[in-house]
């Protein structure tokens, strides 16, 4: 099944639906960054997916918190974004050897998954609140920061030492 | 092929294939927005969709000006994470038969299509600079305002009247 389906009729449905698609993408996360971290050699971004990894671990808890709250069963629907970047992902695991120059790409999917988060993670948080749901949007938006605070230490990385590495 | 090949060797190779990974990516973007002008019914989202189009067209032009100002082959590389969620907003198309649910659901699609645009223009502006060419950044850089300038306009539109009138 896509994003949407013919369930859907009103912006409820289209909440849970989405939360279900971003519920299913963090486990799919959680599954995808113990490779990150093997692949990884500088030692900040290695340490970086290690946290990350942890935080995920919280995003799904706090989902599951968001689903009891408004009601519903915690049920993951397919989503094929997530499946997509984290083919590309997982395409870079065999296929660059040198190391700097992995880490490099490393980042790059890293954010290329945290941008698919932060849009969601934004769209429920708007949806919650119209739903009149502050309580769900309030959780949710705890989710969108730590996204939003991981995606700034890797641009850091990527505008600094592990980038200008690979470069010489 | 995937994102990454075994071609890529050095940060100028993962630089080029990038660049064509997200011109493959506007190309599938310029073909899937008809149907998305088609399909929205909120006149605000129907014309910025159709001047993403245009954008959109003008993104093309100034990626073949950076192929041509690097030297290397305007060629585009099959890119699974756009593949994914352009199925995701493709599915939309016909699943929603509520008209505001349906624009909501329209402008989540569209922000995460932006999201993933804007991740590989901020990484290549990264790397276009550490590989010494701000011609290309400068480039590059333009799209990236224009990928962001859009994203908060949809913001503002899923916070504000269209989402609002779909919770009614």
């Amino acid at each position: 099944m896509g994003f949407f389906s013919k369930d859907i009729e009103t912006l409820d449905d289209l909440f849970v639906h989405t939360l279900r698609d971003i519920y299913y993408a963090e486990r799919q996360i959680e599954q995808s960054l113990p490779k990150m971290i093997r692949k990884a050699t500088n030692p900040a971004l290695k340490a970086g997916f290690e946290k990350h990894l942890q935080e995920t671990r919280g995003h799904i808890e706090r989902l599951e918190k968001v689903f009891e709250m408004h009601g519903v069963a915690a049920k993951e629907v397919h989503c094929p974004a997530i499946e997509g970047i984290l083919e590309e992902a997982d395409d870079l695991a065999g296929d660059i050897a040198d190391k700097q120059v992995l880490d490099a790409g490393l980042i790059a999917a890293a954010q290329a998954v945290e941008h698919y988060e932060m849009t969601r993670y934004g769209t429920l948080v708007a949806w919650a609140k119209q739903l009149g749901r502050s309580d769900c949007a309030a959780e949710l938006q705890k989710n969108l920061k730590e996204e939003q605070a991981t995606d700034r230490k890797l641009t850091e990385m990527a505008e600094s030492g592990v980038n200008l590495q690979a470069a010489e």
